[in-house]
């Protein structure tokens, strides 16, 4: 099964990408944990970018926060698809990040997730890997069941504590 | 080859929706293109979504505007990958549909590109089949060089222009 | 009397909802309480909401978050009057969900209320039990006389304490 | 049958407002046109919806621009359900009217629709009194599936043009 | 000397708006302190404002939050000076205030502050007295001296503390 | 009478100016027009402001956009009631002007108005002269009815052209 | 004297970028465009900034709109002084490219101008190199004089229109 | 060497201020800290801004929050870089000081930081100084090396706890 890389900007990301990490590992999906900056570690972030595909990743996760360059920064160094967490930062409620990693010019795609949304990145490389692996497909479903099961079991606990 | 199937939420956001379709067509992938709405034909949407696996699609392309929920109805009826294409409309220059497709809650991932990106929602939809598929990672890469020598080519007609 | 249905996306919800719960019982409305998601139990939010009028509901009460798609996905299911009440979540202040509601396009109205603005959903609801039911008119106008006496004796509390 | 009070803060309101209208006119709904303004003429909006339920109406709809205090104004003087549309100025893109219309502090509803959402807050109306109507509920049913009705041919349309 | 009147629009608003009452009360200036809502007593508001002038005020401050209201409510029914000062809430970091307060329509001037900003409103109600009352004036001017002072002294706490 | 002062930052603003001098000249009232920068002449700013109340004049009304500071400079150098108006410039629909004009810290007031609201920054100048001057106040109230008026033979064109 | 590095990041940003070049040119500076992406030609930008001070460059002036990374990617790779102008696009009138660019992590500034602000970003460039080249100085001070004579025979007309 | 001017609007933005201060010092570059403010005393921010280049300073960095005008005050009367820090406030996260800093007029530029982006606007202004002073460029470059370094490391702690 191809990898997915998961990349961060600083290891202060780490909080939010962590539960990105926890959802491929439940998924027993192969990852790599890397710290690149943008700015601060731009060779090692671009040297990683572009042999990617043929050193097994099948798609790369980029967290980063404030002017978020990395995912579009990875995304200038290779066609694998690059998913991007805009990461909340102290200013601007994460909207500068947002803007930042999802705005980008025709070209180059970054595919862009909620603020912090970091599960949510990792189930959409999962998604990708699982159009050519049905086994994996398979567990997207089931967990989409037991997702729906969850609520379905809230709705049953607030309907008998307000409906008479 | 898996196909891709482009959705958009009114026959209104074709003029944006277009460059995906012709993106797709420059590739040679497989695509369906369809006017579902989220609000107006649901079940359509929902009947589409379900078995969009099971039909040979790969990857399902989203357009819609305002209050842009089609991408994310459709996410909430499949494991494939969703992409989003926010649709600007004619009031709030897009933000609307930006927030209303990428702040998805955490277990129905949509991938969301720039206001009205529809080339790059193609290309995140070629990027998602190419992992399995060399081949078309390959006319990824070249195309990837040919915009690089387009850059290069304008950079050589600037520096003569402006340079002395 | 028809009866009215609060529907929150997640049970997180609940605190802002209670509000709306709370006020409905105030005023001797039925009501019935679930949890349905837009994107995680979408069939059972498209089931309640195609049978709601005739199973003798007069109005719909929807609270979500984020992306909040909830309140559109049941008006899109429904002629009934739809309340949209966007919950402020840990991003953005509210904007978002604010937006994703408010937004509609044309066909498909959902009534808007403030961020949070649970009290004013019930109460808005309560309104168009209402139009047809002068005793309820008749409760309406007390408590806002009500209302207006607790605004005077503030009013009167602040003149003591700084009008000499 | 109850009728709809339409309320335009300035008669530049009317091209945005005309839509409402029609929209009422198409349902056969009875309805009365004003123009009063929060700012301007405060005393005749207050009489006029002081005295709006004992005069016949079931639901109001007002529509203002810039700070947009006309449905809450309204609000103020009524408990019938008041429908706020706000009105695109020249400047802000709309924003200073949603918010001014829809952030209502608790006890005065006002059912905000979207920026120039006339539309919507016409058929909202509808709904309302449709409630206790059943061929009023019958009409918009109708006109619900007719919308279907013309996404379903668009998608006819698009599908000949785009699939092979 | 006129009177100035300080509204608030509900005595939640009272932490704010008591910085404006102890400013007027440092420069002796007579002012009156009220809770008038635009919305829960509006009949008080206007009747307040109606008689203002001939009750000696010669201007009015309105403080209020979200969808602010109440100085254009009060504004619309005099002609003397109104003075708005934009309440944060607990959403949207007092934006909505801000814009239901100063994008009044011409005719109906608010004479806005800062979010929370109830010293200015104070001083800004001050300096239209003193534009014909020259000790009040004067007053005016020695506190501005005083201003100064205090940030020359800081200025050389911070000098003597970094500079060498 | 005293004199009040039209202080435009450039002559690009000149036509959202025009309308407040031609205000003031309505009602009889005494003014001089400037072009003072903020930025480019801020000596002659201050000079201006500094001498403004010894010179006769009553308030100061200062126009600018973008990074909008002349309010706030001259505000600076005189305890005069200084009126801001923020000018739409080409970006960001007025946001930046109106923030930075509005947003001043304690102790030195600018009296905001909405974007581009010239008629209204001359009108709170004249109400400001009118808190001495019972027959301008007259002026006003007049001016007020006549706008009462206006509004009520629109309802009049209004109501007969859709209510029958 | 060092040079000035004008780089854009697509030669569609050359209208706005010229009105830099034509700065540089009048006050006498040498300088240099380019046409560099920081998504297609990031090894070119790369290879460029790294070099650039051993080149002769004494400052880099970077213009890009959307998700606006090429001052970033240019100031990662060199510690001279990188001026970013933010160039507004078709969408969120560049506010995107305005965060995108100034929100820069600790480490790695970049000097943002307004909006479209290419004139002032070739001034700021001139000044850094006038910090020790006192004859550009002066061709600054001059310039700034003339800036404040425009103005100042702007007001004479105005002052001969309005004022008599 | 030419002396780094760090200018607050108050010395409650002391606390941001402080780690400009403090990467100054790193650097051994020469530094004064002062306490001007644009609207308390503007005066000695004039006279101290008019007179830096001959009493040999070769940047100014100001930082002041709301409606921030200190760094653009301070442009206005030299023509020494000046670099300006928007100071998070209570209100709006900062983004009102962004636009009233960054959004100058043409012919006074400011350069322009994050909010709150001191360190780096200490960096700008020590890379202006480095334009000149080869050693000063080599601390720069040695610093981003230990950056560099810094960030590797923490690479190695995240792929050595998530790698296997």
């Amino acid at each position: 099964m191809k990898k997915i890389a998961v990349i961060m900007g600083s290891d202060s990301d780490l909080p939010v990408v962590e539960k990105a990490i926890s959802t491929l590992a439940e998924y027993g999906v192969p990852y790599e944990v890397h710290v690149f900056s943008a700015h601060r570690t731009p060779e090692e972030a671009r040297a990683f970018s572009t042999s990617a595909r043929e050193n097994g990743f099948g798609a790369i996760i980029a967290a980063a926060g404030m002017a978020a360059h990395l995912a579009g920064a990875i995304a200038a160094n290779t066609t694998l698809p690059v998913i991007g967490i805009p990461v909340k930062s102290k200013y601007l409620d994460g909207i500068d990040a947002l803007l930042s990693t999802v705005q980008m010019p025709g070209g180059i795609p970054v595919a862009t997730v909620a603020i912090d949304g970091a599960v949510n990145a990792a189930l959409l490389s999962i998604q990708m890997l699982a159009i050519e692996d049905s086994s994996l497909a398979k567990k997207l479903d089931n967990a989409r069941l037991a997702g729906k099961e969850k609520v379905l079991a809230k709705n049953d606990d607030i309907e008998a504590r307000f409906n008479h």
